[in-house]
């Protein structure tokens, strides 16, 4: 059982707990998409820019999963270099781990795997806007990341607005002028990601990303995760009306998070025009079933700072009670009342050479 | 009043609690000396490797002026690129922060000038080994942190070598063995930093030192931060004496600092032979007096995490106040005692162009 945003701590989760699916198995396929990469031109330092999937929990998790992403990557880059120039210099790469500002790099930079066969640096900032030097990168990876939008869009807490999204806090989908304002929001945002890369990798360089999203034709409010998140918001209106919590709290707030069609995220990047598309896949996650608690926690875990920020403290503790209260009485009827899951949209990009 | 030590905090400590001489205006030599410099092979990026003072007090103080530093470097080459290519687009600077693992650079992070025109990066590991791919930087700029050893030498606390430093906490200079064994050490450590930085920094590349020194013809014993050092190293006999710390613990205690004077210092560099020499100048540290708390506050800054590794939290307490109190007893037969101060060597070298 997994929904769009408890995802974003990602599937090797399993690892640590021991508890579930073995998540590497589960990226096989996504791994060897990786491997079939191809560098058109291979270069003797390789420069990689790598983001983490942010938010609490998946800090130490989420490193895991880009760690091994960068051994793959630089695994397949050796090979073929070893392949084309006999008897040559072993290849330098440098990898920069890019978090927002207020990320605990300390505890990143000492959960750097031992074996590191790369020279590490961290770089503090958002991805919406500049990070590095012009033509500084040949590869970028960007790894559940991007569904997070930069803001909430203004009008859809707007009550004066008529986008103003009453009663709901996610794009559900079925609101037309939300699920407009909450578009405009990812396009403007995916704009500002890839002017800003397209700047910083060097012509004919790559870029992955990894991106949750939906399938063709599927709303987020028939997704597991859209239904979870209904059932979130319900909750907390429940608590404004019976005055536990503050309603003018309730009806401005949303999430800050949107989950596009294949469709919508190729054609932003089309009209982008900075990069090509060599790869777009769709990645599956196997529908599964998990405690009340851990569903909880996951969610709490990803959730719990944006909650704060908007409720404060005290407040985050009594929704968490009535959020796990309510979802043990109805665990059975949310979690049915779906049978389609969010999907990864993985896409491999080259840098047009201007 | 300063001794070798309390300097690595630097000299813009001043600056902040407002207690004492300005350091912007004693800097102004030091400052002077850099806007001298000049970049034979002017590049479109520019990509700096600084490192900071280490030590707990100074990271933040050590931040100030290195931030200062680089904005002065990026300036004086903005003015020349400009000067000699009209029209030209505007430079792109990327700078990497370096310091130890266990740094905190969370803090670093947060505490980046917000008027910064450079793309700032963290890089965790020691500098006495490779930080950065082969060729990447052009300039990398030292900061007061390379009279800082790797590590105690072996056989000054070794109670059955020749060159057990028997009653002194330090290279006091007059102990031919000991003086011997932290020079190898420090020759050492210079040797692998200049290899280190010889592979990263491009042929015509520059990279500016400062490093706390000695006067030519003067030792460590006859400085004000040596004779202060031996009175701590008397304190902590007195209380190994009475009992008070563990005798065998103040044998095997020395600080993993060496003072070097200018010859040796040039010695080093020239039979390193990565580098030439472009300038050379000594900067002198005016005398200042200041209250025993001010001065036992910025000696624990320094030094209290190196203490604590080696006599553990309870005794470093013991020590700072029985340290204070002497102190107190002795003040003018302690610092009326030398009237050499250390001083800084400041260095301009070229990487040589193989």
């Amino acid at each position: 059982m997994e929904n769009g945003e408890t995802k974003t701590v990602p599937k090797s989760w399993a690892m640590v707990g021991g508890d579930g699916p073995r998540s590497y198995a589960q990226n096989s396929s996504y791994q060897a998409s990786k491997r079939r990469l191809t560098l058109k031109a291979l270069v003797l330092i390789l420069q990689i820019f790598a983001h983490f999937e942010s938010r609490i929990l998946d800090v130490l998790l989420g490193r895991i999963r880009t760690f091994l992403a960068m051994e793959k990557i630089m695994e397949a880059v050796e090979q073929k270099y070893h392949a084309q120039l006999q008897n040559s210099p072993p290849l330098e790469f440098q990898v920069f781990f890019n978090d927002v500002t207020a990320n605990d790099f300390n505890t990143l930079f000492k959960t750097l795997p031992s074996y590191q066969k790369y020279f590490a640096a961290g770089v503090p900032g958002t991805f919406y806007g500049r990070l590095f030097p012009k033509s500084r990168l040949h590869l970028a990876y960007s790894s559940y990341s991007l569904h997070w939008l930069s803001k909430v869009p203004q009008e859809v807490v707007d009550t004066k607005s008529p986008a103003w999204n009453k009663g709901s806090i996610q794009c559900s989908g079925t609101a037309k002028e939300v699920a407009k304002a909450y578009s405009a929001q990812f396009k403007t945002d995916m704009d500002n990601f890839l002017n800003a890369r397209a700047q910083e990798i060097i012509g004919g360089g790559l870029m992955v990303i990894i991106i949750a999203g939906l399938p063709d034709g599927i709303l987020m409010s028939q997704t597991v995760a859209g239904i979870f998140n209904d059932f979130f918001g319900s909750c907390l209106i429940d608590m404004a009306k019976s005055g536990v919590i503050n309603e003018e709290k309730v009806d401005t707030f949303n999430l800050p998070v949107y989950l596009s069609s294949a469709k919508e995220f190729e054609e932003i990047i089309k009209n982008n025009g900075h990069f090509c598309i060599e790869r777009l896949n769709r990645l599956n996650h196997p529908m599964m079933k998990m405690k009340v608690e851990f569903h909880i926690s996951l969610f709490r875990a990803v959730f719990q700072g944006l909650l704060e920020a908007h409720f404060g403290r005290d407040d985050v503790d009594k929704i968490f009670e009535y959020l796990a209260k309510k979802l043990a009485e109805n665990y059975d009827s949310v979690f049915n009342a779906a049978n389609h899951q969010h999907v990864e949209h993985f896409i491999l990009l080259k840098r047009n050479i201007n």
